[in-house]
């Protein structure tokens, strides 16, 4: 075996490879040459049917398919060819196994034409995953380069190339097909998505900055349509935040709510702030079909941490009669909206997308108020607590296997293991977790006494993080993010609009409250930011997936009329 | 302050004192003069009105007072008295508080004339407590004497005497009188109950033998009916053994169904094996009573870890057409029994318990097959990892408060504190407890290829203990208990037979599988253990509660047929 450079550079080469010829491009422009490298950049690689296909959404797509109208074969192609390009032009993949699912999409279509009916619900359905998944034939590495050829790291282990994660399972039952993985950061804990592998994960609608992480693949992929729908994972904000970042939808559910099973995590075992799988997707209704698609398969009988909780029509029709009630001028709904997190306050753009869901939900009817909830900045210190209970044994280990160097995004870990947390400080942090939870649900209880509706409000719009994205070693704070971590609530991100530096100047009459606010304030440029997404999310209290994709698409709908 | 025994014998006194002189019996029997001291025993120093109420179960109390034939001052009045002479019998209570409780009752009257309404379901129904819920007013000494007269522990803590558990407001709120708690073993670590201030809870039924742990006052109150119904807590068994013993109905529910929210706890915030809080009661429909009034109350809007599930009527209504079909031959309900965990096996009385029950199940016409799970001695080794994780630096450290040595029974946490789990081998222990889960899942998923009912088996049967009861000491393993811990499983205790030593003779021809295999077996002796109640606990999948309560309720009405 060759240094870690040499094995990191062959497997970047071998997913460059993996890229059929016909598909490649070249020269591929730098990003000064061209920034946005989204809509009418990409579509001259495109023919107009390839284009149609991949800018339906994942709902379109399973309609078109079971109608019979396209064939799975057909919207695989065009995506494997789109994500082909979007890997070029931002480094978003880390395994691609195109022959693989041309292959199952031909079965699909076989099925559908002997049986006269799908599969599923995701019948002929390209869906991207993190390179967290295990799928059969291809490696896992999660960005490190030890892992590269191996099972977790372990070389010769049996589960090698064989073994595939639950939900992998359950997506392969419900007809989806499977193409391609995305790029993570290493370790995972990262709002930029970079490793020694594909090196940086670049935003396709500003290749300034970041896809975010850590499901940054994922957003960069599906913000550049080379996937209609896909899965990250979620333990600090690495769904959340790469949706936002790409204008894309994605829903961080609550723990126990989709299946984890099989996957391979950093600091696998740390329960006091579980990751969590769900979806990002072009639409509301890609997240909303993947979420319910899942359940389907009653993933509680599969994954012994998921709740016996099928997807519950109730909620959704309980939901929409708030909804229909409130446009009827009859009742409302009420939300609130947390515009300073008490730590570090919002660049202008993110600031003004705010400022816009609470006065168009106001001009729906709806009662907004103001969040003021207990301490976040306390909220986050326990969650990273967390993240430190091992002083870094795991993913200094995982390093050491090939001797790669942690980037630089990665500074909370240090240079080598610290440290580790006691059995008793952990506990305290479990306990001092757990009433911070109770004073906030406390508090949301309390807000029956402000929305005038007769019950708390239905959910709580805040930002992803201060900045529309970030430039490399932009990311710098988590707040806005972890805090829902910390509270196990359901999140769902929904896009704004964009930077537009006519309207989002510098707010030079800005009073930072402490170095890292300043810092991320003055962080601003205009000019750079032009253009990027911007997006909010909307939380709810734990286990309400249905009510709050529901009230997403309430609020989506109000921002396009 | 004086010495700890100075400070124990005094709150052994003022328990004693605390009940009425007209309560009081005296002289108390030894229990080589009164074994049993249940029944006609007790019923000498009742009226008969007042053994009719106390003989009537939670259902019919409520239904009693609500429909106005019984006041519950008079339900109240009975219930203390009968209380105050189980204590007598087996130092069953910590704390009494009567006169509250009787204030409460009238309260309730004058609100059932006023309003011509109950104010919840259990309106006027009295309810025990075991230790370890705080109300206002009376120490909460969870069994140590450095809490008695502190907030657990804490001297001059502003929430002594004030603060109320999450459960103790949603009873009141439900209409249940409060008016006593049970004794528990300092630590709750123990299958019997012992602790310095009370010193021992004898079984009512067999005062050679334990009332079990650590619910054990509970256990004994209600097997004396000095109680219809109280709550306990389940953290290796804490709910079942003492159900089990005292020949009651109990129900572990899986952890984040009912609010542990504002109860201390030992080793608080170790959260690879969650406590859990349910009740015992005479009859299994005084158990799903209390657990539908507490869903009632919503109470995952008050506690953070409770999941938002109310009580699910359709998983009701779905295992009595199971039943019904089942009881016209057209349909079967499936269990398996386990009658041998590996390691330890049952004394003759709890093997003829569990085969009877097998035995009726296959004449009601459900099929019955044997268990082979994975290991149940890997299982209980990872749960009692759990356990040790702080070498006992929390156990310690409570009984430093007052300088009291630790109980024999506790002997797993050594003299003093040992060396504690650092992260990162908790983190291998949470992943070897999800392993091993996933791998029981998967087996129970299996048993559809055997059920020949389409699905794989309703639920488990097996003993809760190896042993009937023990005696003082004997309680030396607690793996038929710890399995459902380790999986998060339902479990509801069914009361079966009584030992009867001229049916379970010693079996002479058992062959011990190992040296604490032998040692119980070699414990079983048919006259220390005559008349002592057998049962067993139906053991179904995670947040099964309403269907194992209905299938309990079920195996109930066969055993009584």
């Amino acid at each position: 075996m060759g240094s870690w450079k040499d094995i990191a550079a062959a497997k970047r080469e071998a997913i460059l490879d993996s890229i059929p010829s016909k598909w490649r491009i070249s020269p591929i422009p730098s990003r000064e040459e061209q920034k946005d490298v989204t809509g009418p950049y990409i579509h001259q690689f495109l023919s107009k049917e390839e284009i149609q296909i991949t800018e339906t959404d994942a709902v379109g797509l399973a309609n078109q398919i079971s109608s019979g109208s396209w064939k799975a074969t057909e919207v695989t192609e065009a995506f494997c060819h789109r994500a082909s390009l979007a890997h070029q032009l931002t480094n978003c993949l880390h395994e691609t196994f195109f022959d693989a699912a041309l292959s199952d999409a031909k079965d699909l279509d076989d099925y559908l034409a002997k049986h006269g009916k799908t599969l599923g619900p995701l019948h002929g359905v390209p869906i991207s995953l993190k390179d967290q998944f295990h799928v059969k034939g291809v490696d896992t590495s999660m960005g490190y380069v030890g892992w590269i050829g191996t099972f977790q790291g372990i070389k010769n282990d049996p589960r090698k190339g064989v073994y595939e994660s639950e939900m992998v399972r359950e997506l392969r039952a419900l007809g989806a097909v499977l193409y391609c993985k995305t790029s993570v950061p290493h370790t995972l804990m990262s709002g930029e998505t970079v490793n020694n592998i594909i090196e940086y994960t670049w935003n396709p609608k500003n290749r300034n900055l970041c896809s975010g992480g850590s499901s940054g693949g994922e957003g960069a992929l599906i913000g550049l349509k080379g996937s209609p729908a896909g899965f990250g994972t979620d333990s600090g904000g690495s769904i959340r935040v790469p949706a936002a970042f790409n204008g894309l939808y994605g829903i961080r559910p609550s723990a126990g709510r989709l299946p984890f099973e099989g996957m391979p995590n950093s600091m696998d075992g740390q329960n006091s702030i579980l990751s969590v799988v769900g979806p990002l997707a072009t639409t509301i209704g890609g997240v909303r079909l993947l979420v319910k698609a899942i359940l389907s398969q009653s993933p509680w009988l599969h994954d012994p941490l998921v709740v016996d909780m099928p997807w519950r029509d109730w909620v959704e029709h309980e939901t929409q009669d708030l909804i229909k009630a409130a446009a009827s001028g009859n009742s409302k709904l009420s939300f609130a909206t947390l515009k300073h997190d008490g730590v570090v306050g919002l660049h202008p753009p993110v600031a003004r997308a705010l400022q816009l869901c609470a006065d168009l939900l106001a001009k729906a009817g709806h009662k907004v108020i103001e969040w003021k909830p207990p301490s976040h900045e306390h909220g986050a210190k326990l969650v990273f607590n967390s993240w430190k209970y091992d002083g870094g044994a795991d993913i200094h280990s995982a390093m050491a296997l090939s001797g790669e160097p942690l980037a630089q995004q990665l500074f909370l870990f240090g240079d080598k293991p610290e440290k580790q947390y006691s059995a008793a400080e952990i506990s305290a942090n479990n306990v001092a977790l757990r009433e911070w939870r109770k004073q906030y649900m406390d508090y949301w209880n309390s807000t029956t006494e402000l929305t005038g509706t007769g019950r708390p409000v239905d959910g709580v719009i805040t930002a992803v993080a201060p900045f529309a994205a970030a430039p490399p070693l932009g990311y710098t704070y988590y707040g806005y993010t972890m805090f829902v971590n910390g509270l196990d609530y359901t999140s769902v991100v929904i896009p704004v609009t964009m930077v537009d530096k006519s309207l989002d100047v510098v707010d030079h009459s800005y009073q930072p409250l402490n170095d890292i606010d300043k810092t991320i304030q003055n962080g601003y440029d205009p000019e750079i930011y032009d253009g990027a997404h911007v997006s909010v999310q909307l939380v709810g209290r734990r286990l309400q997936e249905e009510k709050m994709l529901l009230l997403a698409e309430h609020l989506g709908s109000i921002l396009k009329t």
